[in-house]
């Protein structure tokens, strides 16, 4: 059984959402993206929480096949993240971001870590995402994410990286940032020359773009008519692609363009879930039945039955 | 052969683009819609010019099957819209607007018009477009377009026309103000409960949405390294549209929710012709061929291989 490696951060958020105020609501990346890929392989998780960080949220990740082995306990605070959202829960604010016990953050990876054929470099410094992969033994397939914050000040760092990266998933506007051209295909362009065979654009709650040497493939977020909390949702996307990815090794399969085009459906199928409660409540919750039932919905969201046809329509 | 029945602005557009300023672009939301349509039905065109516009554009639309006896000819100057583009083609400012022979204009329908099935009522006063209707005879499906103008100050006049309306074709921003609800999927049930058995929401650049009594679908834009110019395209998106519908039709196909997601394609294919060079040139050149490489273009864009063995890969 294929195991996947998921460095980032564990964390507490306070969040101010059109439903209310929630405060040290369980949060971080390597959260969301690691209760997201346990629908689909044993995850070895690597962070730092403080002593502030209750044992049940432990308990809940073991619970769902994360070995927390590498989860290191500091002396401190965990890491905080503050924000609010608008009404319409399409932009926040953040508020209070409070790196505590994140700040000394050196990730060391578990034995059993350092071997997994897969990898998902949550969005921290560029150089501990390097210092990740030097721990580690050969992998498969690199996922990784990045931030505005790291493509402005740390670009150097970034591009050590990103030849060792495979597949580098970020949203519209950093792919615009780092691509240094608005219009989002060349942005991808300018992408991968920097090393990644794939790039995926997450484009919110319109979907994601896949780029790689064939056409581009598009995945659209699907339209929820009750959206609780964002938070998440990118990593919980992350989490479900590279999970996905490290099933269909797992079970024999190849990782080629196909299977990265299921993975993005799956990784938006996440995404969806952990948007419907606060937190990353909804992907405690989520049993594969509910998985297979909205995989189905996305299939029908895109289909296009006969859709040859429209080609002898012509005049 | 079914024929579609297009009643809309005929006009004149001074750009201002990224790539340089144009004055005098051949524009109006009917002009761009005919044309797309054309590709697939004959048009009969009902629309108001001034002493000023050409004959030379009539002769092309003439080219391309539309038949213009109802576009009139009136005294004065055409209308004339024009607006500054910012580097990203993302948005727009209007810098002018000259209704001219435009503002007494009131549709007087030829009677080949008058019974053509398929009617796409462009953004008109929505007053005005209720008198179209009523110079039809029994048309099986009326499409129409509108914009915040209208909807923020002639709500009545439009309540009275949308239960007649089977196909409303609005942009998200607007579908958001109609239906008076954020979440889309929201504001869409909100609005099919004012008439519109259909609703399609256009995305820009992101796609396009199509709401019926079942789940929704959704037709990625597609991903286009060299973006010129935006104006026109959603006019051009549902001239494709309802011109591929009066296809199907005419060559005795069902006018059901398959067709009309094969026709969301449609019109994403010739939206995104629309908007490679300045005004409706692209149109004015495109060929049956161009579209059906586009639409296989397409299809690959959202093609998921072998996608029901995710199912099974749950852990």
């Amino acid at each position: 059984m294929s195991r996947l490696l998921i460095v980032g951060s564990v964390a507490f958020d306070d969040l101010e959402l059109p439903s209310g105020d929630f405060k040290n609501v369980w949060g971080g990346s390597a959260s969301y993206a690691a209760l997201a890929a346990s629908l689909f392989a044993p995850i070895d998780l690597c962070a730092v929480i403080g002593e502030d960080f209750p044992e049940e949220h432990l308990a809940t990740m073991k619970a769902h096949g994360v070995d927390v082995t590498g989860v290191e306990r500091a002396k401190g605070r965990s890491f905080r993240w503050a924000g609010r959202y608008d009404a319409t829960l399409a932009s926040r604010v953040t508020l209070d971001t409070q790196l505590n016990v994140f700040a000394d953050f050196r990730p060391k990876i578990p034995a059993a870590g350092r071997s997994a054929p897969f990898v998902l470099l949550g969005n921290i410094h560029p150089a501990l995402q390097y210092e990740v992969l030097e721990q580690t033994t050969k992998p498969k397939l690199v996922i990784a994410d990045t931030m505005n914050f790291w493509i402005d000040g740390e670009r150097a760092a970034l591009m050590k990286l990103l030849p060792r990266v495979d597949v580098l998933v970020i949203n519209e506007e950093e792919a615009r940032q780092l691509g240094q051209h608005h219009n989002v295909s060349r942005a991808a362009a300018a992408i991968r020359a920097m090393g990644p065979k794939y790039l995926v654009v997450k484009r919110g709650e319109y979907g994601a773009l896949l780029y790689d040497d064939g056409a581009p493939f598009f995945a659209p977020a699907y339209p929820l008519e009750d959206v609780v909390d964002p938070t998440g949702a990118g990593d919980s996307f992350a989490g479900g692609f590279v999970g996905y990815l490290t099933r269909v090794d797992g079970q024999g399969g190849q990782i080629d363009r196909a299977a990265l085009r299921r993975a993005i459906v799956a990784g938006s199928v996440l995404g969806s879930f952990c948007v419907e409660d606060v937190g990353p409540q909804r992907l405690v919750t989520l049993r594969g039945d509910h998985v297979r039932d909205r995989l189905l919905a996305f299939k029908q969201l895109v289909h296009v039955e006969h859709e040859l046809d429209a080609l002898t329509l012509l005049r």
